[in-house]
């Protein structure tokens, strides 16, 4: 397999490491306890450190990376359009912010045909959620358990996940319910259909002693992503879009992390046939090469702010170089049918391999997922499905079954109880398989901690 | 002088403006009432059309390009950054970050040496107050009436103009006060110094009966940009410290309009000797040419997040390309002597310019402040003071004057009864005097709604 070579030049890679730690705040961390790698690198489905290791990309980074590190087409649009004009502000036309929006438009499902661009998927779904309240005139906005919105204060607070919790000041008028989610059921139901039903039923019900006239939006990633990949079952969001038109609710449907090819469709909506009000996007419009996100808006929705302004914006939206990154990264995945090789990639290596060590390995619980969107549930007793470590919490297990993996030069994508495979959608099948045999060996050392 | 002289396209203009009609939403504005210009490109101190018009920016987009249009070393650095390494995920260390954050931290006042990026202004400010709530273990955030703070729902309910209130439903916690503006006093003060005191005076009474115990942070603008660059008396900053530090209160200054040689120093606050405890950045530290914004953190507010996860955070945090433009912009602001530009140009040209203006032109009710950062404010009656037009509304006399600055080749920045003089810190003095000619003539336009 050829993959690149890197040169070591480990007093370079102190030098980094130095002031990073130095200067720089990490997210998500405590800034003591932290060892970040020194990263020299990266090309395809690989990176590299400073001392001569490479690690086979199983994250995409924080799930952005869909058409992989450094594609060739995509660094030269970038190139040319910094020659040409990095930034201008939102309020002028331009012919890339243009091009961006009509390439969006022309893959959203239904009439979602206006963009409002973000910086990234935060910024997005605070722009949806606003849209939704000021279309309706109505306050709450519900929200799924297991779920991640982003971490802006009203974002934060639609999440159902513990990065929420301590942003819970501003949470006025969001509501959670829970989604399905049959390995788990919140609703004990023992098959798909019975899963679907209840859990349509469980949302009506909230839905009813909320008070139906005070919602606004009802917001769900369309398969989870962060949570767990939850596919969820085939009737579902057909059922959430039936009951959002029933009460008037804007429905909105997060494809941050699910959209552009993660999936293997352009839009996880598309799997389900299912047209949402407000579809947020950001990772794989452009894979990250420059910051961007934003929302796809329907006619209607857009109808409401023709006359009426639309009270809300941000310095960089629509920033040209960002918009030029999603230009050439949309048409480099069409032209080479990048969205295409995650479906089969899922179908023929990803879902195989991983059932297949399901089998195998005791800590396995269940692998789901679809495309390049993998997750692989960890747990201490497969009978119970106790996770191999508690809610919210880290855990020695999951620790080490990271460590192993990076020793056999996988970088895994690590959440609480469970490994996501969410590498670039532009991954080969030897790529694949040769991350699936690393996982191998780590699940080894993550079966030592079951019961 | 010499100046680009672009080639005119019609056509090619009328097909960029077509495609933005159909597929962009734009921020803050009604969809169908808008007509955006279509730009062709960017130089220095300028933009043009597709018509052959070519605009001298005196707006400087939204106050962000302080290093001009398509500064040569800063595109080279984003080429040269775009070919070896677009994005990684903000859980590694990075030559280009850990530059940037040292470069900030060297400038920042204080012992802010620890830097959180983010993707713009407003994630900044929802990270300083997210910092200072956990830090102070308390839910109350003040903040100005007459600021900006960003449109995310935190921050946009700090913001003090009418942006925050359609989206004030998750306000919870945030209580405004009003800061120094001798022209148009809140207290009834007749000197700079009676200003001061009163204000400092009345911010004192609302934290007594808020409740010292109950607030986590004030938040101030050094300057007050968007709301009218209301340089604050001597005083009044370190009278804030000083509150502040009686009190237990986080002190956040925010220098996304502000900072980064805006006002003829690194940093606005530089002006006043005073070390806020957050400092929040954005525009200026790349001039946007990607974006990025970010909080500077003091050594003992970074000490809470030491063994303490901090439980925040952004898929682009540190995004490589974004760093990369800072690390330049920021070496040729150094090397270039543009920050010290923007002070003379202040001082000489554009201080006295518009003093002289003021003194022929009846509209202008008062002119105020510093290095490239000047706002203009328009009267209908100058005993009064009454504005042009009324708070929060447009009206006719501002409609007709902007557009007489763009039929004489300005583009104004122009809010409510202002027009700033916010122009790149790399003008020249010509350019400048360019300016204030084009602004005299447009001010005749004003003139003739006086009362
Ligand atoms: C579904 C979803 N929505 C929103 C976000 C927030 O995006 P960002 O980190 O760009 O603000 C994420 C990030 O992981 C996400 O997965
Ligand atoms: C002082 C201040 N803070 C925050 C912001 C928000 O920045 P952004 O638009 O990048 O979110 C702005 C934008 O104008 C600002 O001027």
């Amino acid at each position: 397999m050829s993959t690149p070579h890197p040169a070591a030049d480990p007093a370079a890679g102190a030098a980094v490491k130095a002031a990073d730690r130095a200067h720089v705040f990490h997210s998500w961390s405590a800034q003591g306890l932290i060892d970040p790698l020194a990263v020299a690198g990266a090309e395809g489905s690989w990176f590299w450190d400073y001392d001569g290791n490479r690690y086979l990309d199983f994250s995409s980074q924080l799930v952005n990376t869909n058409i992989g590190h450094q594609h060739p087409k995509v660094v030269a649009a970038i190139q040319e359009q910094a020659a040409r004009l990095c930034t201008i502000a939102p309020g002028f036309a331009v012919d890339v912010r243009s091009e961006a929006a009509r390439l969006i438009a022309e893959r959203t499902p239904g009439d979602l045909d206006k963009i409002f661009f973000t910086n990234g998927g935060a910024e997005a779904v605070e722009n949806a959620v606003r849209m939704a309240r000021l279309h309706t005139g109505r306050p709450k906005v519900l929200s799924a358990y297991r779920s991640y919105h982003g971490a802006t204060a009203a974002a934060i607070n639609l999440t159902g996940d513990p990065r929420r919790w301590p942003s819970d000041t501003a949470s006025a008028g969001v509501v959670h319910f829970w989604a399905p989610f049959l390995y788990r059921s919140p609703f004990h139901a023992d098959s798909e259909r019975q899963e679907c039903e209840r859990a349509l039923q469980h949302l009506e019900d909230t839905i009813a002693f909320e008070g139906p006239a005070t919602i606004a939006a009802i917001v769900l990633e369309t398969i989870p992503g962060t949570a767990g990949i939850m596919v969820p079952p085939p009737g579902y969001l057909p059922g959430v879009r039936e009951i959002c038109d029933r009460y008037g609710i804007v429905f909105v449907l997060d494809e941050v992390m699910a959209g552009f090819g993660r999936t293997g469709r352009w839009f996880a909506a598309d799997h389900f046939d299912v047209v949402p009000d407000l579809l947020t996007f950001a990772k794989g419009v452009n894979s990250g090469y420059v910051p961007l996100g934003g929302v796809a808006i329907s006619a209607e929705i857009a109808a409401t702010f023709d006359e009426r302004p639309y009270p809300g914006g941000l310095t960089y939206s629509g920033h040209p170089l960002a918009c030029a990154s999603a230009v050439a990264t949309i048409n480099a995945m069409a032209e080479e049918g990048i969205v295409e090789n995650a479906a089969r990639i899922g179908e023929q290596v990803l879902g195989p391999g991983l059932r297949e060590l399901a089998g195998r390995h005791p800590s396995v619980g269940e692998v789901r997922g679809l495309g390049a969107f993998w997750a692989v549930e960890l747990v201490r007793d497969r009978a119970t499905r106790e996770p191999l470590v508690p809610y919210a919490a880290a855990g020695e297990a999951m620790t080490a079954f990271t460590a192993a993996c990076k020793k056999n030069g996988l970088w895994p994508f690590v959440n609480m109880n469970r490994t996501h495979v969410v590498p670039p959608c532009t991954i080969t099948e030897e790529e694949a398989k040769q991350g699936l045999a690393a996982l191998d060996e780590a699940l080894t050392v993550a079966d030592a901690y079951t019961a």
